[in-house]
Parts: structure tokens; C-alpha cells; sequence
């Protein structure tokens, strides 16, 4: 099978090497890439001429970004091309309108490695769904927070240092927000939500990231043997969902905690299969590279997975509802002490919980808060 | 696609049920049970009906044990019937010839029930085979134990007390031996090496279990930050491999040491996609039920996993190294002081482990000893 690959950045040589390496039943054929960048035979700065390849069954689109990915992988999935991407923020922005241009013109668009890298995640619910329905899921999908949470704990590094480790070795981009405040996270937490679930999942999510935390927050949780990570969960229930993106405190004794460094671990729980947990590497080129080799193989041995959303589930935010510790110098309404400078509010939902934050952060920017579960 | 069942126990009636439940295109028309259990007009005892009945494409082989199972799958897989089986201790004795039948016949040999119960690991090794090489797996691989080991530390329970209770909620067996001296875990490790490394693994590998260990072993590994769980293991070299299934002191803060009651967690190391690892129920009706299911859908969609067994891996135990601690009234010899009573000797491979065991064991029936491992 011929395929064309869309960037040729980390990713995408993840991609081509594997492939030379591992497949020969497979060639790159053609690679798309800007103009200044042309190194290969293979490359055109032209998509026109990708799409016009009827030799080219296949595009992988690693680029990256909304535009122009949103347009290729529309007009590839519309000239009868199979589609398999990386790229969770064009997902997560057009599940919707992919699935249904894979639906109506008879191929197939697979998007492993859009979520938790190398972790079999999308296939293994894909999988689950076959026999069973997915109750919930929550996960550690973002390395770059859990290297920096992971590291002010377990060296006592502050924030900014943490943060700025991250970006030397890569982890971080220059401008840390989508993965410090959970944009990464959210986009990942609605492709969940639309492959578990079988919703066109709401975009406009409670999503709280991590820009607060400090070192002394850490310790105050360590000490009543709770950890912080940022989690992104959905749960579904009685034909009605909701999804959320925010701090949870968790047991110092479960999986979650232990997860290090910048690794990721997604779970979710079945009726009949009960919790099933995956860990690995959420990126990098080889993990990213090995997932979208995965689904381009799954492809050429006739998978064609199906997204309809024809469920009908409507979004609940009462479905999920936790105690929230909240640190900061203002005191909300309806609070229990719950040590030196904390507060305990129960029984919020996700979005109250967001909003509640958003007020204290007028009065006290520098407010933490996070859900408390005891068990996950 | 109509199919067989043979055993119609806690794991044949869970897929009886899934089946019904949720697989339309799949039927169970034919039940093999004892002359005196005979309550369904599909059941029969004489396994040659279901043989010779042509309609039946599929056998799914949950009896339990060595014979007959090991017959009727041999005679179902010559008869160019499809055969899905749970059976850890047949697969361990005869997958290769189960392999090669399968081959010959054309037809599919599928395991994934038979370690992991619901966890889907024999299918991911399987998958991350396809483009890449698994270096090294160890996985908690048998609740009861794991069972066992938990309630020890986290309730202060004493041996038998935990025992007790594993049998009374129904993990552990009237007697225990097969839990507690590690046959049940290596037979998972036999059939994880086989399908991971691609080698006809040796059945005599070094075994030990927890019999011998006691409360204050385990409060002594912890005030070193250690927990000890069972492992199996396998490593992969150069063209050589090791296994062994051993008690093996890990840090308290990695996800193996968080493995709650009887849950398993499963991992691998390959070359591109780094570590995997894998958490769910290792047993029960659903669970284990779920993962003959997906099996027999996998089967109805094409899946024909072949095993060849070709690479010609040699046996090393010199691949698998580590230091010991051994708590014992008898010092071992080239052993250093490690704590009261215990002793740390270095560098044994599992094979020595083992044999220096047996040794102090003649002295000292009460003798425990655990491999130190730094990281998991």
C-alpha cells in the first residue's frame, strides 16, 4: 500500500523510519512539506498533487494545528483516501465531521496516537466497545505536567525551575499554556469522551490546569497522603455525560501516583470487564511514530471503525460531583477549614468548581484548587 | 458463526452470557459437559458429536487442566476447527504443538484468556510484534497471591489468616499449591515468553512462591521502601533468553507496588514503543469471559495469529541477574549483613537463587528470600 505523509517533523521521521524499517508491505511514497524544506524525492509543497495520487490509498497527517489540517484531511477522507493522524486538536475541533466523511465515502480514519502516544488507548476502547459499555475514564494524558508535578515532589523543585527543566529536555514547548493549562489535556479528555462514550462530545468543557501549583501545595497534600496529578475524565451514565479537565488529589497508594517523570496512564472501567489500566509514553517520535504505523497496519488489514454518535447522550455536569480543596488567602462561601490556608467545599460539580475558582482568582491569582477522590 | 463450548463453568457460563448478550452474529450451539450435568438441549458429553458436527466453526476449550483438554484441542484444530482456550497449564505443555496443528490446518489458535484473565496482553504483544521487539516483560500475574500479599501488608494479616480469606471470597482454591508455589504464574510466564520472544520456552524454569513469607518479612522490606510482589519474568538478548517466576522487593513508589487485592499488571519493554504496561482482573467469570469473546470476534474478522517459534532462541540463565535478599537463621554463603536476620548476597542469577534456596531450606524450612530490584 502507498501512502503519503502530511509534515516531516519529529513525528512524521518517526513514521517514515519505522516503516523503511519494519513494513515493507508498505511504502512512503509521497511527503508533504514547506517549500524551503524539500530534501527528498518524495517531497512536494503542493497537496494538490498528494490528493490527485490515486497511487496513494493512505494519508498520515502529523502536522499539527487546526488549518490547513482540517481542510487536507477533509478533502483526502472526500477523494476516497483512508486517514490516520496524530493531531488531537484537529480532532477533537472535527471528530464529528471526519467520521461522517469516512462514513459516507467508505474509509476508514483512525487516531491512535491523538491521544497517549504509544499507549494502545483509542483501539483498546474501540475494542471494549465491541462486547461492553464504558462507564467512565480518567487519565494521565499530558507528560509535560506529570514531569513537572512529578519532579517538584520528588526533588522539591520549585514551579518555575520544573517548568523550565521540562523545556530543556524537550517536554515543554516555549510556550508551556496549552500543556499548563490543560488546552492538551481538554483536547485529549473530548476524543476520549467521543470514542467511549459514541458522542459528538461538547467542546466547551471545565478545563483547569496546573499554572498555580506550588511545591508547598504538594506537601500539604502529601501530608494526609494525597498527590496531585491533572487529570482529564468523562462519565456516562443514564443516557447523560460529562467530561472535565482539572487537579485531582488522589491516594499516595494507587497506580496513578506512581505514574513518573512524563509518562502517561489512561483508564477505564467496563460493566463486564471492570477497570482496565495502560501505561507508556504519551510522545516522543518513536511511541507517536509506532501508534500511527499501528493504525496505518490495522488499516491495510481491513479495520474500518465506526464513530456515529447516534446514542443521543446528553451532557450532565451533575454526573460528576467531588469535595474541592482550594488554597488561597480568600475564603469562599459554604467552606470548611481544611488546613493552614486550605479550604474544603464538597459536593461541587466540575463546572462550579471552575467558576468558584475564577472568582477567587479575582481577589488571589495565585488560588490552587483540586478535586479530592478517594479512591480511583 | 456457530461455536462450541467444552466446560461449563464460572468462565463457560460468563461467555455463554456475553455472547447471548451482545455478539448476535456468533451462536453457542453445542456444550460439552459431564453425563450427569446435562440441563440444556445443547449440552452433550460425547465430545466426538461436537468433532464431527460441521456446522460448528469454533471450539472454545475452558475445561481447565492437561487432559482431556489437551486432546480435544489437537483433535479440534486437525478437524480444521478454529480454537480459543483459557487453559494456562494446556497451553504451557503444548503450545507448540498447538502452533504447528494450527498452521498446518489453516485455522486459528488464539490465548488471550489464558493470562491476564481480562486484561488484553497476549493480543498487544501480539500487536506490538508486528513492528517492533519485545525486550524484556514481568507482570503481577496471579491475584491470589497478590491477594494474599496486600491484605498482609495493608491489614497486618498474618499468612494464613490472608489465605483464609482468599479462599472464602473464592480467589484461592481448597488447596492453594498452584497459587502459592507459583505453577499457576509460570505457566503465564511460559506462554508470555512464547508469544513475546517467539521461543518454545522451556518448562523447567527456576519457580518460587510466597509460602514461606510472613508479616514481618514484609514490614522489613518496607522500612527499606521496598514491597514485595510475585513476579514472572522474562528477558530477551542477543539471541538468548532467560525466565523465572520469584518474589521480587520493588520500590514502594512504582506502580507495581500500588497493585491493589487481586488485581494483575502486566508489562512489557520493546525496542520503539518503550515501556507498556497493562492493569485489570486476572480472573472471573467476566472478565476472564470478556477475553474469550474478543477472541472468538477476533477469529469471525480474520485474525490468524501464527507463532513459528523460528528465531532458534537459546536458554541463558546468565540473561537474568540480580542480588537476593534472604531472611533465614542460616547464612547463606558470600552473603553481607542486610538486617536482623537477613542477608544480602550478590549477583545470583535465578537459577542460583533458587538452588541456594533449596540448600537453606534443609536447615531452615522457613527460610524467605526475595529479588532486589531498583526499578521496575
Amino acid at each position: 500500500m502507498n501512502i503519503a505523509l502530511l509534515g516531516h517533523g519529529t513525528v512524521g521521521r518517526g513514521v517514515d523510519g519505522i516503516i523503511r524499517a519494519r513494513v515493507p508491505e508498505i511504502e512512503v511514497t509521497r511527503i508533504l512539506e514547506l517549500p524551503d524544506r524539500i530534501t527528498d524525492p518524495r517531497m512536494t509543497s503542493d497537496f494538490g498533487e498528494i490528493l490527485a495520487d490515486n497511487s496513494v490509498e493512505l494519508v498520515v497527517e502529523c502536522m499539527g494545528g487546526i488549518e490547513p489540517a482540517h481542510t487536507f484531511i477533509a478533502a483526502a477522507l472526500a477523494a476516497g483516501k483512508h486517514v490516520v493522524t496524530s493531531n488531537k486538536a484537529v480532532v477533537a475541533a472535527h471528530f464529528a465531521e471526519f467520521a461522517r466523511l469516512s462514513e459516507e465515502h467508505g474509509v476508514a480514519f483512525l487516531i491512535e496516537a491523538s491521544v497517549g502516544g504509544g499507549i494502545p488507548w483509542i483501539a483498546s476502547i474501540d475494542k471494549v466497545r465491541r462486547i461492553d459499555e464504558v462507564n467512565s475514564f480518567m487519565g494521565i494524558m499530558n507528560g509535560t505536567t506529570n514531569y513537572i508535578m512529578d519532579s517538584m515532589r520528588r526533588e522539591g523543585l520549585d514551579f518555575d525551575i520544573a517548568l523550565g527543566r521540562a523545556q530543556e529536555l524537550g517536554y515543554a514547548e516555549r510556550d508551556p499554556s496549552a500543556d499548563i493549562d490543560g488546552i492538551d489535556v481538554a483536547n485529549k479528555t473530548i476524543i476520549s469522551a467521543c470514542v467511549a462514550f459514541d458522542v459528538d462530545c461538547i467542546r466547551e468543557l471545565p478545563v483547569t490546569g496546573i499554572r498555580t501549583v506550588t511545591k508547598r501545595d504538594l506537601d500539604l497534600f502529601s501530608s494526609h497522603g494525597l498527590m496531585v496529578k491533572l487529570f482529564g475524565r468523562g462519565v456516562c451514565k443514564d443516557g447523560r455525560y460529562a467530561v472535565a479537565v482539572e487537579p485531582v488529589a488522589i491516594p499516595m497508594m494507587s497506580l496513578e501516583a506512581a505514574v513518573p517523570s512524563n509518562f502517561n496512564l489512561v483508564s477505564l472501567e467496563g460493566v463486564t470487564i471492570g477497570p482496565l489500566k495502560f501505561y507508556g509514553q504519551g510522545a516522543g517520535s518513536l511511541p507517536t511514530g509506532n501508534a500511527i504505523v499501528q493504525d496505518v497496519i490495522d488499516v491495510s488489514h481491513g479495520r474500518r471503525q465506526r464513530y456515529d454518535f447516534s446514542r443521543g447522550l446528553v451532557y450532565d455536569p451533575s454526573l460528576m460531583v467531588c469535595d474541592y480543596v482550594l488554597r488561597s488567602t480568600v475564603c469562599p462561601p459554604h467552606a470548611d477549614a481544611w488546613a493552614p490556608g486550605a479550604w474544603r467545599v464538597r459536593n461541587l460539580t466540575a463546572e462550579a468548581a471552575r467558576k468558584l475558582l475564577e472568582d477567587v482568582w479575582q481577589k488571589d491569582p495565585t488560588a490552587f484548587m483540586a478535586a479530592l477522590r478517594q479512591e480511583v
